[in-house]
This record gives structure tokens, C-alpha cells and sequence, in this order.
């Protein structure tokens, strides 16, 4: 089978990947240059993401807030490693209303500056804290090659921004929040993640250190879909955010930052979706089910409402086709589309008071008993979102590899690139011997020591980290 | 009784508004003129509002989408009314990453142009009308004058925008919003509103017509609260958004905007709040029932946890306030935040089987037995909303006036303003007369007709419509 909208994986894999987002009617390319038009499909899918992720930074405690869209150039540059990483991607507004201003304003690329300055505000005493905040907002950086979802010059996340008395809380809660972004990937996305922490080298820009987590496409890039950053006290230190603790002292507070975005959609296209379009696990797909009646028959609509009725009540997101288009182009909309569970009700099935049911992601077939069908649908969408994972999962396995020299690692990229597993000296001159190999990464670090045994994946010397390499999408 | 840390309505209106707004932690004011920071219980309030005015937008059949936040200045420039209106207010982005762009991008004011730009590539038949699409985001404008809430230069609204194949299809859309939006101000905001059309002057930059609700704060004062335009075919027009019609012909799309923003909020607190702070009705507050244990007792608080399990599983959202600090203190920091209601839990009703309950806006005590409470909360809380909306009617009743000539009008704006009902030849030199008293505006036109015993307020000619007149804020 054939989607003629969609160039096929094995002939050029990122061609089919935009085909895909078009195809689905998930974005389109706007007027504006590197900017993207999220359409109804994609923002539905961004908005469930959203209301499943929000439900999880809820329950741990943290609160929605909003902060301004500018930072004024001089806020921006008070943490000087912020500024280094940040200034060659801004935006930059010089312009308000009629008048120049006196000072630009960067588009936000990211806030700890303004949640930094607010902090300096509000936080007094230990009893002020910890204060756990997120924002959902739209964020800028200048990028110079773009691609839908992965790679935008405006873009949609959520940054949390948290401030604690104590750097144990503060460290706890970066591990916390990775461990959020962790379960929702697998739970929710079926997308099986690495985690660890970033290299010095890639940590993020005035972090003390950098945690992340790291998704494989099918064909074996990386992608980082989420970091969680410990600050320390640099920017209590750069920002004067102090409290008075228990001892009625001054003390500098410590800090975290996370964030994921709509990248995530972009990983979760690039995990699990074929040849035929968009493939969306149960929990995570805004529709669920798409009910088909193969003519347009009055007998054969209200069979569909009620089915739709009766999966409404066990609050599965279902809707009936009415449009007048023919059967099978119904069907290939609903795969295109990535609808997880079609129920095609047709005459001769319903003779024996039976309809089919079709899964996205097997294609599978079954003939099922109209009396069985809400039991059948439930049963189905939970067996398919594990199977999904279990399957994402498997194909991450066959693409994680050892390497113990330079010659394995780049056999493996040249010619069938996944996660490697690489110890490694430490020395950011190694780590960048190894950007020789097709542009090979560090990942994350997913353990530390003094080892005996091992050695560097690039010298050869005594190794002090055992890290996950890969291509960097 | 006084909250120190709020300024009397009566001794100063506006310094009221502002405590209210900080003493309520809504928001703060930012190290970035003219912006403002969403605190917890603003920004809970703004989703709150977004929650129940999506379900009704999607409802009435329309999606969600998310276009770029840059309006490239030639893209904006096609429409010439609407960049007339704009551009004054426009914040430019000028450097992008190290480089100065070659053409200036807006940061969107509205998106009009965006939208229109987007539908001239996806519509090319009747069959792919109508698209019935709104978008959630944040706009900038660069006011002079800024107040939080009312008046600011980014703030957060939604703005819906759809395109048509018939001019009365497009108009019935225009209305339908309208009403969707007077709906949710008295349903859920408690707030009254008068609706009807703006005149010529005071429509939207582009508009063929702009509908408009207008609601009154309680010193009198006119807040237009959310608008609903017409375009007819002149953006289709810029933008050659053409269709294919039935009849196989070419014909330029009809189109309408629509749009409420954070200002709802401060209409919401300039209708209800009082000297004690945030009064909220119980449909839109985000936390219900505050729970206090007036001592921390194990006994005490064990009843305080059974009283909100109750009242979850009927859906009613409250909380427990667990913190050290004295009764006294709980129960006004529970008025300042405008809770609707608070239960006490103290060891001396309980002897009799009985909690205090009480009520935000009237602060009516009323001793009920344990065993009833969850009924009562939910009868307390239906009350204080339809009561909180008949008050905010009455208010509204009670200023609201008829003016026959400029010595009427003057005497009302200068001793107790309100909504003035008058009559007007059309003549834009009578509208503008009008705004020598205290910047007096016409707010809406609510009918039109060739009216022969009515005369024009300002200069006495034959008038031609019935307007409700203002002070604006």
C-alpha cells in the first residue's frame, strides 16, 4: 500500500518526514520566513500534550504564570554565560511604535532572566520559598536552518522555573521534573528515552549542569526532546536573589529551569509513524476513533451514533465521518491522519450485527460483535499504546551500540547510526574528534567514575565517563 | 471592616483597582515598561476564562491554530485601512541573530493579515468553506498609557478568524460570536453588557462593521469588552482569497474576526471587587471553597480533608488551608483572593455537628450542619452567582440615563457617569463634540432607523441612530 502524498522512508527519509506533516495537515510553511502555521491537526495535538503534561506539573506542586515577551538588552546581559549563549540567535526590537528605543528588546529565547529579576522580588525569607512556576509560550531563536516542529525560528514550550532554599531541594528538582518528562514520553508518547547529563561542552549556557533526555528516530538520529537544568547560584548571584534562612542569614537561593516544545511532536512523528502518514499512540492521538459508515445509509449513520454514544460514555474520543466521500478514501484520511482506531459499519457486517475494526498501527482487521464494541475499542487502544512502545522500544534496542575506537564508531555511522555507548576521558578535545564521524555527538553522560578497565572510545586513556553517542538532528 | 493594604473605592477609584489587583497577587507590574507579569492567581484566572470560552468556541464548530507571531511589513501593508490603524502601534523587529533583516517584521497586532494570507492558499472551492478557525496567543501594541489588565503593551487574548462563501453566512458569524461572548460575560463573569454596532470612527481598521460589548465599571466608567467584525469581501479582496462557487464562478470569500482579551479581567474586578479585595463570581474562580481549620488540630483538619473530599466528587474545587499562620489571617487572606466561599471548621461548632460558612460578596455567616454541607456549598455557590449578576444589573440600571441635549449629558458625566442613552444624526462633527465632555465616545449604536420625533443630541438635526454614550477607560 501507498500513499502517493508520501515519499516512502527508504527512499529519502526527510522528505517523507515533511510529507507526512503536510499530508496529516499538521503544519504548513507560512509567509514568514523559518516560521511555521501550526493547523488544526497539529495544534490539537499540541494542545492534549499540553493538557497531559500541565495535569503532571500540577500535581507536582507547580503553578502556571506568564512573564512579559521582551527582556531588555541590559536584564538579558547580567548573566554573562546566558548572554554568550543567547546573543548571536535573538530577535531583536528596536522599534515601538513610531519611535526607536533607547534600549533593544530581545524576544525572549528563554526566561530566567525575567523570572530571575521577579524572583529578586518576591523572595524574602525561606518561608517565600521554594516557588515552583511554569509558563506556556511561544519562544524565539534565529536559527538559520529550519525544519517543521524540529527546528523553528518561533516556537511553542513550556519552561518551568523554580527557586529553592537549599541546593539539595534545588537538585531534586531537576531530577524530579526529568523524571516527569521522562514518563510522559514513554507513557504517554511511546517514545522510549536516554537520559543523563549533558558534556560541559553541550550543557546549556549558565547552567551548573544540564540533564536530558534523548529520543531515536527510525532511522537512527538523535534527538534531544527535553533538558532539566540545576543553576546553582549563578543567576541568585547575578540577579540578587537572596533570602533569609533559618539561621537569619543571607543566602543566595538555588535554582532549576526544564523545558520540552513542540519538538516533542516532531520526535513523536519520527518514531512512530510509516509510509501511509501520521501514526499516534491512543493516549496522546486528540481523536481516537473514527467511525465509517462505508455508504451514505440512514440505517448505517445511526448504527455509527451509536456507537459514538456508547464510546462518548467511556469518554474515548470518537466522531462519524459524514462527509460524502467515498469509503476508501475515508479510510485512507483516517490513516493519513493517524486516527488510531477505525470502525468501518457496513451492510453485509451488520447482517450478523458485526463491524470492523481496523488498527493504525498493525493495520490488523477484526470483525467484532456490535454488543462487544465498546469493550473491543477499549481493549484495542490499550494493547495498541503498548505495543507501540514495546515496538519503539525494540527498534531503539537494535540501533544501540559498544564501541571501544573510533573505527567502530565510525562503522556504525556510516552505516546504520543509532545510540552508542562509548566511554570517554574527559577531554572536550576527544569529544570533538569524534564531530569528525558525520557530525557524532555527546548525547548524555549515563555514568561516572574512576574506571579501571576502560578506556577512552577517541585516546585511549583511562576513561572517566561512560556516555551514549550519536548524529544530532 | 478594612484590608490596610487596599485604598477605599471612595477615596480613590483607580488606586483601588491596583491594590486590588497586587494585594490579590493577579499581577505585578515587570522590568519591562508598559508590561506586566501574570502572578499564579491571574494567570489561574486567565485559564480558567480560556477553558470555558474554548469549550464554547469549539461548540459552535470552530478549531484552534497557531500562526507565526511575525507579520513580515509588506504581508501587513496589503490591506491599507488595516496598517493605517496599526502601524503606530506596532513593535518592530528589526535584527534577527547578528544580522539586520532586509525587511522589518511586525510582532503581530492582530492577525488579520496572517490569516488572510494563509486562506489564500487552502481555499479553493465552496467545498472548502467554511473554515471556521481561532488562535490563543499574545499580541503587542505599543500603548503610551498602560494599566494592568485594562491596558498593556503585550497582553494575552484569543482571536478567532473565519471565511465564508456567503456575505450572510459571514454576517449570522458575526452575530453568533457576538452573542457567544455576551453569553460568557453573564453566564460565567457575572458582568452585564450592552451590546451593539460601532460607529464609522470607532469601528476596526478594516472592518466593514465591528460589533461591540460594552460593560461598565462601578464608578460609572466604559469598558469595551470584546468586538466581533465584519470584512465583507476586502481582505479576500488584498489577499485574492477566492472560491469556486456552485455555480463554477470565482468569487472573493467573506470573512469576520473576533477577539477578547485579559481585559476581561479587569471588567471582572471593576464589576464586583470591593474595599476588601477580589470578589469573584463562583463560575470563572479557580478555587471555590477555601477550607480553614481555625486551629491546627489533628481533629480539626481531619474534618477539613473530609468536608473537601466531598466537595470533590462533586466537582467543586477547594482547598484546605494548611498554613501556620492565625484564623484571623487565614480568613482575610481568603477575602483578599475573592474565594466565593469559606467553610470554618472550629472545635466549638463541631461540638454541635456544625462548620461556619461564608460568603465572599455579602460576607453572610451562616452556621450549617456538617451533614448538609456539600449540598449547601453547591446551593450557596449557584445563589452567589445569580446574585452577583442581578447586584451587577442593578448597578448597571441604576446608571444608566437618557439625554436629550449636551446640558443633560454634561451634568451626568460630570456628577455621575455612566451608560447615556441619546440620540444622533450620524454626522461625525456631533460625535466628536460629544468628546469635549470628558472625553465622552459613543459606545455603541443599538438601533438605526429614519427617526422623526427624535433629534440629535449635539446639534438637534433629524437623527438617524440611538447610541449608548460613555466615558472610555
Amino acid at each position: 500500500m501507498k500513499n502517493e502524498k508520501i515519499t516512502q522512508r527508504s527512499e529519502n527519509f526527510a522528505d517523507w518526514y515533511t510529507d507526512v506533516v503536510k499530508a496529516a495537515r499538521l503544519a504548513d510553511y507560512s509567509s514568514v520566513k523559518g516560521c511555521i502555521v501550526f493547523e488544526p491537526n497539529g495544534y490539537a495535538l499540541w494542545e492534549k500534550i499540553q493538557t497531559e503534561l500541565d495535569k503532571m506539573f500540577k500535581k507536582t506542586g507547580h503553578e502556571n504564570v506568564y512573564m512579559p515577551v521582551f527582556i531588555p538588552e541590559n536584564l538579558l546581559r547580567k548573566e554573562g554565560e546566558l548572554i554568550e549563549g543567547f546573543a548571536p540567535e535573538c530577535a531583536w526590537i528596536t522599534e515601538g511604535g513610531t519611535n526607536e528605543l533607547e534600549e533593544r528588546l530581545a524576544f525572549r529565547p528563554t526566561s530566567e532572566t525575567l523570572f530571575s529579576d521577579y524572583f529578586s522580588k518576591k523572595v524574602k525569607t525561606y518561608r517565600d520559598l521554594p516557588k515552583l512556576y511554569n509558563q506556556w509560550c511561544s519562544v524565539v531563536r534565529w536559527e538559520k536552518e529550519t525544519r517543521p516542529f524540529l527546528r523553528s525560528r518561533e516556537f511553542l514550550w513550556q519552561e518551568g522555573h523554580t527557586v529553592h532554599s537549599s541546593e539539595a531541594e534545588a537538585k531534586a528538582e531537576t531530577d524530579r521534573m526529568l523524571d516527569v518528562y521522562k514518563t510522559f514520553f514513554e507513557e504517554y508518547l511511546a517514545v522510549p528515552v536516554v537520559t543523563g547529563r549533558k558534556t560541559e561542552k553541550e550543557k546549556f549556557a549558565g547552567a551548573e549542569y544540564t540533564l536530558t533526555i534523548e529520543a531515536l528516530t527510525q532511522n537512527g538520529i538523535c534527538l534531544q526532546s527535553g533538558t532539566s537544568h540545576y543553576f546553582g547560584q549563578k543567576f541568585a548571584r547575578a540577579y540578587d536573589i537572596k533570602f533569609i534562612n533559618k539561621n537569619n542569614e543571607y543566602e543566595y537561593c538555588y535554582q532549576t529551569s526544564w523545558g520540552v516544545s513542540t519538538r516533542m511532536i516532531g520526535a513523536l512523528i519520527m518514531a512512530h509513524s510509516d509510509d501511509l502518514g501520521l501514526v499516534l499512540p491512543p493516549k496522546i492521538a486528540p481523536k481516537q476513533v473514527c467511525i465509517i459508515p462505508i455508504k451514505n445509509d440512514e440505517k448505517l449513520i445511526s448504527v455509527c451514533e451509536h456507537i459514538k454514544e456508547s464510546l462518548d460514555s467511556k469518554e474515548i474520543v470518537s466522531y462519524v465521518d459524514y462527509s460524502d466521500k467515498s469509503a476508501g478514501f475515508k479510510f485512507a484520511e483516517a490513516e493519513v491522519n493517524g486516527i488510531p482506531l477505525r470502525i468501518e459499519v457496513g451492510p453485509r457486517d451488520l447482517e450478523h450485527n458485526k463491524v470492523t475494526v481496523v488498527r493504525r498501527d498493525t493495520l490488523e482487521k477484526e470483525v467484532v460483535s456490535l454488543n462487544d464494541i465498546t469493550n473491543v475499542v477499549m481493549q484495542k487502544l490499550d494493547k495498541m499504546q503498548s505495543d507501540m512502545f514495546l515496538k519503539a522500544q525494540n527498534s531503539v534496542k537494535e540501533k544501540t551500540y559498544d564501541a571501544k575506537n573510533m573505527e567502530e564508531v565510525k562503522e556504525i555511522m556510516d552505516n546504520h547510526p543509532g545510540f552508542v555507548n562509548a566511554y570517554w576521558c574527559g577531554d572536550e578535545e576527544c569529544e570533538l574528534k569524534m564531530k569528525e564521524i558525520k557530525g557524532t555527538k555527546s548525547r548524555c553522560i549515563v555514568e561516572s567514575s574512576d574506571y579501571k578497565e576502560e578506556k577512552c572510545v577517541v585516546c585511549g586513556k583511562s576513561a572517566k565517563h561512560k556516555v551514549v553517542w550519536g548524529i544530532q538532528y
